[in-house]
């Protein structure tokens, strides 16, 4: 007998009192793996854009085991027509990938920059054997998504796992802003399987600079990164890595590099 | 350098004619590789019960690369209400796993019943090996999906690409329709990555009975299988797989059958 992953329907609604009356809106209804309900809700109300700041966020009420309601501040702005909107994609509505790009800059709080951090090569390297490692301590069930959170230095600080991919970035993202700590630009965003356009468009939103991905990236996350000054890396495993979106933030050390040289180091500007 | 795969967004809208005026409505917007657009809407609309039956489907006009109108047949019954619903995840709001499933079971036109196909466990391990090579004159940016039909000879019939799962499978979907070949009661669906409720409910509409995936399913997705007499594999990979539900369509040969014995096969009963 194997375990399988355990996925439900999370039904998320959010309550407001505006006016002395309490609105009661639907906002989505999603498939995910029980637990950390209420990081999953957050973060997938921070990177709609309809959560701007952990201040938003009054409570969570289970209603049942799989629905939940949301308490919004009564103190802040809740923009309606967020709600209407079925997430980044058809708020597109146009509809082309340029458009779906113009909608993150417009929601984005935390514009990235170039900069910092600046990572060694085999760092990277060695990020999905520490993942893989933590994930054993979790799941063993062969079918389940991780999105894992690195410092500069190569440690992880955070994993979460699900069987949708979006849901695990949702619940670290959550996670994150619970504990005050977003933006995340000194930090290092590893995704299990492939970079689609939605988790490139979640870090956006989330201040991270940099993505490295064990799986391949689609076109548009490619477009997204080199356009907001991400770093994105694709295929990492097996010691090796491509970069799709700045290398500047990369040091490449040179193999057997000669004596002499007292700088080892060398940065590469491909791209 | 290597490839990546195209992903944009696809925004599908329908027209229905009705007491002498057109209507129109938004039905979905998702990221999808562009290709097969009009397999790719046939298919969600079949699949989310919107679209009956291939008279249903009038045409398709393209407004723009990214954005297709439907003609819906002015002889065709419209139930609106599904328009207003977005999936059938959603359209369970309740919610639990019971409603989805329940969902399923009310929108299915093709109950599947147990019976035939029977299949040789050497024709499944040999499914994944020819998935593969017929993917590999496609695509070759390791970041896409596939979902492939063969007969109960394990002949492969066609075979769908998509950077997201559902996608693929809605395209094979939709060109089946087109083909008037619904439901797929004598074949095997080959899917290249996980098992989802979502993919298996899809599966479920199609009148598939018998889905092998190489990665692993979810707990509903078993559930699902389980509840309507559906053949469920997974991690259908390197000679070996797992059985999720319904054995009974399996025949397992002896290895090693004694000489003496006339009928080398015999049926499985576990689960």
């Amino acid at each position: 007998m194997d375990e399988v992953s355990i996925e439900e329907p999370l039904q998320i609604e959010l309550t407001h009192v505006r006016g002395g009356k309490k609105h009661r809106y639907s906002v989505a209804v999603m498939m995910r793996t029980p637990g950390n309900d209420a990081e999953l809700a957050a973060g997938f109300l921070f990177t709609e854009g309809i959560i701007k700041r952990h201040d938003d966020w009054s409570r969570i009420e289970y209603i049942d085991n799989n629905h939940v309601l949301v308490e919004f501040s009564r103190y802040a702005y809740l923009d309606v027509s967020k709600l209407e909107r079925q997430s980044f994609v058809s708020s597109s509505c146009g509809v082309c990938g340029k458009r779906s790009i113009a909608a993150v800059f417009s929601e984005q709080q935390y514009p990235l920059t170039p900069g910092s951090p600046r990572l060694e090569v085999d760092l990277i390297h060695r990020l999905p054997e520490i993942q893989r490692k933590a994930q054993d301590n979790f799941h063993r069930t062969g079918g389940i998504h991780a999105s894992a959170l690195f410092d500069a230095n190569g440690n992880l600080l955070s994993l979460f796992e699900d069987v949708g991919r979006h849901n695990a970035l949702d619940k670290l993202i959550g996670n994150q802003m619970f504990a005050d700590k977003l933006p995340l630009t000194q930090h290092i965003l590893l995704l299990s399987g492939r970079a689609s356009f939605e988790l490139i468009q979640k870090a956006c939103m989330a201040g991270i600079r940099v993505v490295a991905a064990v799986g391949a990236p689609s076109s548009l996350a490619v477009q997204l990164a080199r356009e907001t000054s991400m770093t994105l890396l694709g295929f990492v495993r097996e010691n090796r890595f491509n970069v799709y979106a700045d290398a500047g933030r990369l040091q490449f050390h040179r193999t057997s590099a000669p004596e002499v040289d007292s700088q080892p180091t060398e940065e590469s500007k491909l791209q």
